[in-house]
């Protein structure tokens, strides 16, 4: 059979890792596809960069509408990222008849409802294996390897740099902006970090698994984000002495009146898979009905990691070529016609045990005031810890990890305790994560 | 579009398990595959048998035939195990121009190549996801997911029964026996355990994963088998004071010279991701060029986990249904005809450290004697751990762990020191294994 023709836009880390994989394991690639896949070309916006990846046996440009719009060219790889020329280079090589294969999951998560409905109009497959959790097969593994099941939790670890950052801060007792610093000069997180910190990212992979995990329409704009910046060493000494780690989770989750969607920094028992997967690795355990829990685990950034998932993307495309398109894998796993409105819980509404952290004046009565505020509003409490005591007129740390308690009541409980003048600034808040088996009803 | 027709043969666990996922999770199922997919026979030796599904929406029958043969069955589901009624059941169906879904190792692992090059012949598929690891989505995975990457290892804990039984030998300080009966008693071991505690079923599913991850035929023959059966819980627990656990694995790695092939108990470093793997479950861990280490955890057997498994099967078949044959995922992941020829290693050619213990009469000299045997092979010694002195007369254990041996080096040492007067009985060795990142070159 002849060789299929593949264009990649954006030749950086991800881009110069799916060339050097694609030429490096060519005969194991070729004899899985069944043909030849021949990268013919490549764009950049700088002609004259210094590459990580061999560029002669193709053409480059600076244009990507010379591959969009080239007759030769069977799949177009878009590795620029960002929202806008990403967008106008998929549209049109839609529009042009080409496949895409796409590491972008902003994209797929803020305009993915629309590009998949150009994508069948045209019978054409835009793949994103890449944009989640890089060499973990998970969306594969959700949409085809579990399409058995009613899902009903996916939790992951799916930010390899919040990871590093809570690993580090955790293993050299060292604090949030320190351990930032140390990993810009890893190079495991960028020069703005806000994205990866603030929770952003996460968010994306989040809004692509739950859609695909649940049958529901991408909806990035109802996820919950809160990233691990406010994240304390202290926080993490306390954490350990009750046998917690602090991890950042993406979680959806289904409950009988909708489904739960939020990301944010989780204690999780020391016994959890998920806690003992460190560093910048990425984790994500699905539990469906009939499987139980399952785990999945790997590298979840870094150019060969990336480029794996979008070389596989590329070999199901060759595959696909000559399938008749409605019968392919659909791109949210669920056809389009059966995508259900399963509403997303408000965060006000969700229900998790909660660590607190307060520094309250070492007085009579301090705990009596706090744990009558916590009765009110029906919090229980689990655990408490009250460390040393101070100086006259100085505060104490009180730590208390909670049962089950509404967000919202937390909420209220919370603005009491700071309105307490026995207590001191801020309480500080991370929501507490039980992964044991969960059933929705 | 017209509903998809099943036919499963055997309702026993796992038939039975397909059974109850596909009727509870029809809507979402079929929201997933496009349409409707309906069991219409059952296949059973014993009609009046009470069963733990509803058969009350499909004919039974007792005779095979009846559905391999059946015009409006599209699938056949084969899940009564063995080898001999299985393969007739496969060959009949594909004869008769239909696809068929398995969960049997030992059919796919013994026959796999004839039954492959016979559906080839016909265009029909046959899926095995269901084969390895029940509910974990391995062949994919390795097949579809992982298509980018030169595998050099697969690293596995593929026999539920084993790690269970090493597990509660562990946890409560028993014997093989005695954690055999426990395991028979919770269903988790067969009346005749011989399959699972013998290394034949791990090896089963390793032959599969190996031909799937290097391209190479089915070799079950080649597979060096050993069960965990003359594990005692004193290798236990001084695996344990060295740092290690003992779990039974499935390897293979590619080497230089060719691919190790081999199931057998194993030391691993308790900081091992696969060490803490516990109880029934399973775990695999794949190394691959581009995407490094992986891991994919779940249960390995039980009904509906492996129903899972035949689900997903069923719906990538459903899919397949109008696709061009040249075109599907090859079964072995590699196309039939650029399958290698790999050699497999012997295992007296393999290298690996070694837990040795032997018992020894506490006398001057004995260490001197060992270790000169061992340095006369050119062994050398990480660890060694002598326990106590004994009353006059009485052994002492002693415990050795190697560096880098080849195994045929091992056999003669051992082979010597098993003369040495002074010790007494077998010398007991367990392969040490090291998961840490692999390359073959």
């Amino acid at each position: 059979m002849k060789p299929v023709n593949i264009g990649i836009i954006g030749l950086g880390t991800v881009g110069c890792g799916v060339v050097n994989v694609l030429q490096r394991n060519a005969e194991e690639i070729s004899r899985r596809a069944g043909r030849r896949i021949l990268v013919t070309h490549g764009v950049v916006r700088d002609l004259g960069r210094l590459r990580a990846c061999q560029t002669d046996a193709f053409s480059m440009t600076t244009d990507p509408n010379e591959v969009t719009d080239h007759p030769d060219v069977d799949i177009v790889v878009e590795l620029i990222g960002g929202l806008e020329i990403s967008r106008e280079v998929v549209c049109r090589s839609l529009a042009n008849g080409k496949h895409v294969v796409t590491a972008n999951k902003a994209l797929i998560a803020e305009h993915g409802n629309e590009i998949f409905a150009l994508a069948r109009d045209q019978g054409l497959t835009v793949a994103f294996e890449a944009a989640v959790a890089g060499g973990i097969s998970i969306i594969k593994v959700l949409r085809e390897g579990l399409a058995g099941n009613r899902i009903n939790r996916v939790a992951g670890i799916i930010n390899g740099t919040s990871n590093y950052i809570l690993t580090d801060m955790l293993e050299n007792d060292v604090d949030f902006p320190e351990s930032l610093k140390e990993a810009q000069r890893l190079g495991y997180a960028e020069s703005d970090p806000t994205f990866d910190v603030e929770g952003t990212d996460a968010a994306h992979k989040l809004a692509i698994l739950a859609s695909i995990a649940y049958g529901i329409p991408l909806k990035f704009d109802h996820v919950y984000i809160e990233g691990i910046t406010n994240i304390t060493s202290e926080d993490i000494a306390y954490a350990t002495e009750l046998g917690y780690r602090v991890k950042h989770l993406g979680l959806a989750i289904r409950r009988k009146d909708g489904i739960e969607l939020r990301t944010h920094p989780c204690l999780l028992r020391n016994e959890e898979l998920l806690a003992s997967v460190n560093g910048v690795m990425n984790a994500i355990q699905i539990e469906g009905d009939a499987v139980g829990p399952t785990l999945h685990y790997g590298a979840g950034a870094g150019s060969e990691p990336t480029a794996s998932a979008v070389v596989a993307d590329i070999v199901d495309v060759v595959r696909a070529l000559t399938t008749d398109p409605n019968n392919r894998v659909p791109h949210l796993a669920f056809q389009p016609q059966s995508l259900s409105d399963l509403p997303i819980l408000n965060i006000e509404q969700i229900e998790t045990p909660f660590y607190l952290r307060l520094d309250a004046f070492d007085q009579p009565g301090v705990l009596a005031d706090i744990t009558r505020i916590l009765g009110f509003q029906s919090i229980s409490i689990e655990a408490i810890l009250q460390k040393g005591t101070s100086s006259q007129g100085c505060t104490v740390p009180i730590v208390i990890i909670t049962h089950d308690t509404v967000e919202k009541a937390m909420n209220e409980a919370i603005q009491e305790i700071e309105a307490l003048d026995c207590v001191r600034g801020a309480v500080h808040r991370i929501r507490l994560e039980m992964l044991r088996s969960h059933s929705a009803d």
